[in-house]
């Protein structure tokens, strides 16, 4: 049996460059017409690799300034902050260190941790308070916390978070559509998308795009 | 307007364990009837809390001995073979701990990359057969790569592989649906779905509710 399996069922290529060109092929004819931009396009092409969801790729939102603003976040070294390790570990660093930059959570880390348990909240809008502290400017990749995204937009609002790009793509049931809606209101570089789909993929295959692009600026 | 924002917008509560139930709630109302045993739609339930996507979580299929021998399995302390690292740090720790158990991943161990660059395939086979080396039995917990589920299947077929449970939920389409199919074929202990979709969150959600559902067995 195992001899016809191979024949059947082996991918025709398992070279990942090939898998990935083959997977945008498809990508490119099932989607059909769209609106977005060529670059766009390159990073709602890697959300719908990432999920194979043709609903979450098509309820990709851009503001007008997110791709010029989040390349050149990219090749100023500026960090990658993550809401979760999920999210940080996904990502891609080599294209990302070419330019001095890194990829950040703080929501393991131990004062986290402890100011979360005292003041009573989640250990995401504690994180989002330190990543806000800590650094200026900077590409957030919101993947999993409403939470996190809500308080983000609550410290932009107040002028005290001044971010180049927010990916804020959390997923759930309970105020992850409602903190998108919020976000779109932004005058702030963002990319979201409507509705409670998203994820922890969705915003890695988002900043991966990213520094494709940004790698590409340079060629 | 922060004022406003936040009486309109903040959750109502942000206790991760009221999110949780809230969330429950609303996946069990909005799913309507189904046909998933009580075990099985604790883990369809953490699927789609996990992805917001009922269509994901409809499409969710099980062994017959799939739950107990997941349980048993954990409860044994066998470890959880992860695919990639999302999924590796996705998967709460201290419940497979509390049973000795812990979550492995080999596709970036050196020997790995070497012998996939030797070989010109993919390093998520490579891993697979590392794994299937060094552990007897083992939950396979396959969120990204068909390669390494169609691997898998090979090495099962052969008589090589022996694991007490495959949670294959790749996603992806270059082989990704068509290797969930052959799973379904197998008579050995899986969880998986149908279709394109899947991915590392689909992985995480299974293990984590599998681990629920194996530490309330000592209760």
């Amino acid at each position: 049996m195992s001899s016809s399996f191979h024949t059947e069922f082996q991918p025709l290529t398992v070279q990942p460059q090939e898998i990935e060109e083959k997977s945008f092929e498809i990508i490119t004819e099932e989607l059909g017409p769209h609106d977005y931009s060529p670059e766009q396009f390159r990073i709602v092409q890697r959300v719908i690799h990432a999920t194979a969801d043709f609903e979450l790729g098509r309820s990709v939102q851009f503001h007008p300034r997110a791709i010029e603003s989040g390349i050149a976040a990219i090749r100023a070294g500026e960090p990658i902050l993550a809401d979760v390790q999920m999210v940080q570990v996904g990502i891609s660093k080599p294209r990302l260190e070419a330019f001095g930059g890194d990829v950040r959570v703080y929501i393991s880390d131990k004062d986290v941790m402890a100011e979360a348990k005292k003041e009573n909240t989640t250990r995401a809008i504690i994180s989002i308070r330190k990543a806000v502290r800590e650094v200026e400017g900077g590409i957030y990749a919101i993947g999993n916390a409403p939470t996190a995204l809500l308080e983000l937009i609550r410290l932009v609002k107040e002028g005290i978070a001044k971010p180049s790009l927010i990916v804020g793509v959390p997923v759930g049931f309970v105020s992850a559509a409602e903190s998108k809606e919020e976000l779109l209101k932004l005058d702030v570089p963002f990319i979201t998308n409507i509705g409670r789909k998203g994820g922890s993929p969705v915003a890695v295959s988002m900043i991966n795009a990213l520094s494709l692009l940004a790698t590409e600026r340079g060629e």
